[in-house]
């Protein structure tokens, strides 16, 4: 057999491993940029759907970030503007309750969004304002503009602010039995599993 | 011209519109049962996404239904256990708030969840238990079970209950501007869009 010949049997075996791996992975039309990790870890889990998610319910429907994409910290970023009830009664009271769920990934398969195997999670804490010209400010503004390019345009006139949860309880659903015993430092703790772009659409 | 002829002119017009007017109402690869109303239209528009959502945020994610498809009454029923913590509380404080997002149904575009551009809505209410053998509870069953028929086998020993929110306020974002002045019940009374398949797909 010549080269060519091993060459093209070579290109043959890799197109039908992505042929079989890659529609796995695809959910909605897009690479999952890390796998969803089983349920039973629940710290890695957890970070996971934070750094998955996009959005979720405070008070108000809002977008969030808890970093650059894949290098997630756990802890959810706002870009609120005070001319919105949510982040004006944050001052007043800054006791808020962060939800989100995994339904809208698509990774739960034919799961009912209520089902405990799809799961929920939600973050119980204080919504701070993140102080301006700070390197914690350019966290959030990097961590929020990456994943909602749309922000950097919104108008100047509004107000917008970086506002970021302080975490006082972790509450997990993601499998049956009840909410997951899961402390904040376990949730903030969990290293991320970064994988590479074969592993991610290899696994 | 023979009969022939006009009949194969006739498939091929119909076959042209088809082509043109059904991938623009195909959202997420299902076609949405009602179109968007206007957003100036606050009391359909609130409607509309009242019927069109199948969860949302009760303290904790949650499914819903307001009624069978397209006949929805805007009035959200739930399927909750008391081995969870959003219907134990509800018992000792009806007080709740019931939040809705039009992201996950992919008729926002290119829009930012936080977008105003993008719906949202928060009920305002009373979170009621159903009392069991009434009219009502066979309403809430059936308009449930049809949009989430994983329900109906959920565990008998886990106590789920019909209940719904007895809305006293409408908060409902779906253009800049701030939210829309709407009443319950011109909410409630709002008369629900409904159209004929070929009109659905046409429009």
């Amino acid at each position: 057999m010549n080269t060519k010949g091993v060459l093209f049997d070579l290109y043959y075996v890799v197109f039908l491993v992505l042929l079989i791996t890659v529609p796995a992975n695809l959910v909605q039309g897009r690479l999952l940029s890390i796998p969803r990790p089983p349920p039973e870890n629940a710290a890695h889990f957890a970070r996971w759907l934070a750094s998955q998610c996009s959005w979720g319910v405070l008070r108000n429907v809002v977008s969030f970030s808890d970093g650059l994409p894949d290098k997630g910290l756990g802890i959810p970023y706002f870009y609120l503007t005070t001319l919105d009830p949510t982040a004006r009664n944050a001052f007043e009271d800054p006791r808020s309750s962060f939800t989100i769920s995994e339904y809208p990934l698509g990774t739960c398969g034919k799961r009912d969004p209520e089902s405990p195997a799809c799961a929920k999670m939600t973050l119980t804490g204080k919504l701070k304002l993140v102080d301006g010209n700070t390197d914690e400010a350019e966290f959030a503004q990097t961590a929020l503009f990456t994943k909602h390019p749309e922000m950097k345009d919104w108008p100047n006139g509004h107000q917008f602010q970086f506002f970021k949860l302080e975490i006082e309880d972790v509450f997990l659903v993601n499998w049956f039995g009840g909410h997951r015993a899961l402390t904040v430092e376990q949730y903030l703790q969990a290293e991320m599993n970064k994988l590479s772009f074969l592993e991610r659409i290899l696994l």
